[in-house]
């Protein structure tokens, strides 16, 4: 049997598409970036929840992986991965068990901390199993997630853990993510600049446990300006490390314009040449033509991200009847064709009248969002350049 | 080790929780009002895609399932599903491929058609295989989804249904769920009419290869005027068929919203006595209160669906540090507790500033759109109404 390419037909659609190439390209260009800037990347796991992804960003050089959940932190340990942040507050007996067995399996585990009844809950269960737990105090910002709002709220807690031995502060963490506003650039620098002068005093005040405290922001639209505000950081005796997420598959819709933006930022200097690609498709079939420039697609919310825009067609292929592959190439699809409404299990695609389109056409979309694409795949296609299928890989969402 | 409960914390959270006793009031309500009608219930399956509740549907009396694309096809008929109409098109090769092989295993199996290319394509294909391939006639609705249009369409159908001696043309297919406007139900009576009167003259000129055929309309929200205006067919020597999904998990959203204006439709001689009740919560920790009235969920976008309001909470408990189980019971959440804003894996509860809260609290959510939460879990908890986990079951999405 031939290698399965998607356009002899031999792949059932619709299916998620990774371009190998580009997922190369960009796992190997934000590496760049961090060894450049002398700053540690630990990638946010959780847009892909891919083991096979995970395990080609730790062998890229990322210092460890982000994650978001106890189930996540497990899938991933169970992949090789040997050190974890994640970015959230540990809660529960189950989920603390679980994480108690990591830590001795010998997982390097990092959990926030914001809160004492928080920390005297970890403290009693972590105490009872003579266990150490590594945790970040998370700084949040006023109207946003998680995270000390007030410097007594810090004081609360740095008296918590003083309480609490089978805690070991080893750093802080922040998500500047969550402001927005006018000028957004400014108010993330104003934040990441408090965040930074107050890590800096709690490491002069001797409050971390641990010889090289961890400073850590996100994310994958203002990686860039966390570099810039927490990178100088490491002549003080920290570690910056940065949480982007979404670069290795990126996308074409708010994180391509995001970094768009960082690019426009981002002194010449500090670009580590090249760009991020969009390495993730979407492909299905026409299933119906009912009405003059009017195709539905076999691909709906339950296939695709719809929360941050529709996903827009990028290429066009006719299969042809005879069964030797690649007869034919997919060609861009037209400019003014545009999906305008998804329901469920069907897309609408909208084009000229008079376009070139039959049911039974294969068109590859583009999304916006990958991490809310990715979720709806147990596996996805990993093809290469010319459409053919390398391996399939397994999520663990 | 005791019967694992939700209030013991012997469970991670956040969990996808089904009330076995509110599964079984929605499976036996809605078939009690099928036979009360004197119609045939083929539930669409997209909405659990769990084949241990697929089963529970057939063995209440289930004519068969609906399910909308090839992959849950297949996932139902694995599960024993003896019946199964495709409320799709069946596009591509690899797709027919599979089709084929679960018509070869004995699978009575029903798509829709539409679309004279689509028709050739299938005929050559199931043709070549000698199999026989039966479709529905899809009529659509201008401006919806799929569907012919215009008679002309219908008649171009089924002049390529002549030409296509491996198609066995079953009956007609439509969903009325597409029309809204000022007066909804009225547009849809007057679109199931008809289509009920073409499916008639149909049936009378002889078009149809099977001696009963059907007349399906689906859905959650319209299913009692399908009853009222397919059901009287079946005095015409035709077999109506609903297809309602949502009811057998509900909610208290969306179709909440619609059964309530079905109870009020719907005569009370029609009616097989008591109503559908939500049968799915999520159930999360508080993991952070950063701010006074501001709690932070360990639930999102990952976990529950958002695109038709954001989920409520509906119970509150707080767990008890001893090990026995049940020595406290949930209360129902305050009335002025709302979820105002979600992120990937959060979600922000707002509450009156002095609200009786901590950071470890359980919170249990109602969800709106049963269909988008179901498919962010692989697997769900069936507990009875103690909170004891009864069996836990795999979604195949």
């Amino acid at each position: 049997m031939s290698t399965p390419n998607l356009l002899d037909e031999s792949l059932p659609l619709p299916a998620a598409v990774i371009y190998q190439s580009r997922l190369d390209n960009n796992l190997h260009w934000m590496q760049r970036f961090a060894e450049h800037n002398q700053v540690q990347l630990c990638p946010h796991g959780k847009t892909t929840m891919t083991p096979d992804f995970f395990r080609r960003q730790i062998d890229a050089g990322a210092w460890g992986l982000t994650l978001a959940t106890v189930p996540q932190v497990k899938a991933a340990a169970d992949a090789g991965v040997p050190r974890i942040l994640m970015a959230n507050q540990l809660v529960g007996r189950a989920n603390m068990d679980i994480v108690s067995d990591l830590l001795a399996q010998g997982l390097q585990y990092y959990c926030l901390v914001d809160n004492p009844d928080n920390i005297r809950a970890l403290n009693r269960f972590f105490g009872e199993r003579g266990q150490t737990l590594p945790v970040l105090l998370e700084v949040g910002v006023p109207g946003g997630r998680c995270g000390c709002r007030t410097r007594h709220q810090i004081d609360t807690v740095l008296a918590a853990l003083k309480d609490a031995p089978a805690l070991q502060l080893s750093g802080v963490e922040t998500y500047e993510g969550v402001i927005h506003g006018s000028d957004p650039e400014a108010a993330i620098r104003a934040h990441l600049q408090s965040v930074r002068a107050l890590t800096l005093e709690l490491h002069q005040s001797g409050q971390f446990a641990v010889e090289t405290p961890i400073l850590t922001g996100a994310g994958s639209a203002w990686y860039d300006v966390v570099m810039e505000e927490f990178g100088p950081v490491r002549d003080q005796g920290l570690l910056p490390v940065l949480r982007p997420g979404c670069y290795l598959i990126h996308d074409k819709g708010i994180y391509w314009e995001a970094q768009s933006d960082i690019m426009t930022r981002l002194p010449r200097d500090c670009q580590p040449g090249g760009n991020l690609q969009s390495s993730l498709e979407v492909w299905a079939y026409v299933q119906s033509i009912p009405e003059p420039g009017m195709a539905i697609l076999t691909i709906g919310k339950r296939e695709v991200a719809f929360d941050a825009g529709l996903p827009q067609p990028v290429l066009h292929y006719r299969p042809t009847d005879s069964t030797e592959s690649g007869s034919a190439q997919p060609q861009p699809a037209p400019n003014d064709w545009e999906v305008d409404h998804i329901m469920d299990h069907h897309s609408r695609l909208r084009t000229r009248p008079d376009a070139d389109l039959q049911v039974g056409d294969i068109i590859a979309l583009s999304t916006s969002h990958p991490c809310l694409t990715f979720d709806k795949w147990r596996q996805l296609l990993v093809i290469n350049d010319h459409y053919q299928l390398l391996r399939r890989v397994d999520t663990h969402f």
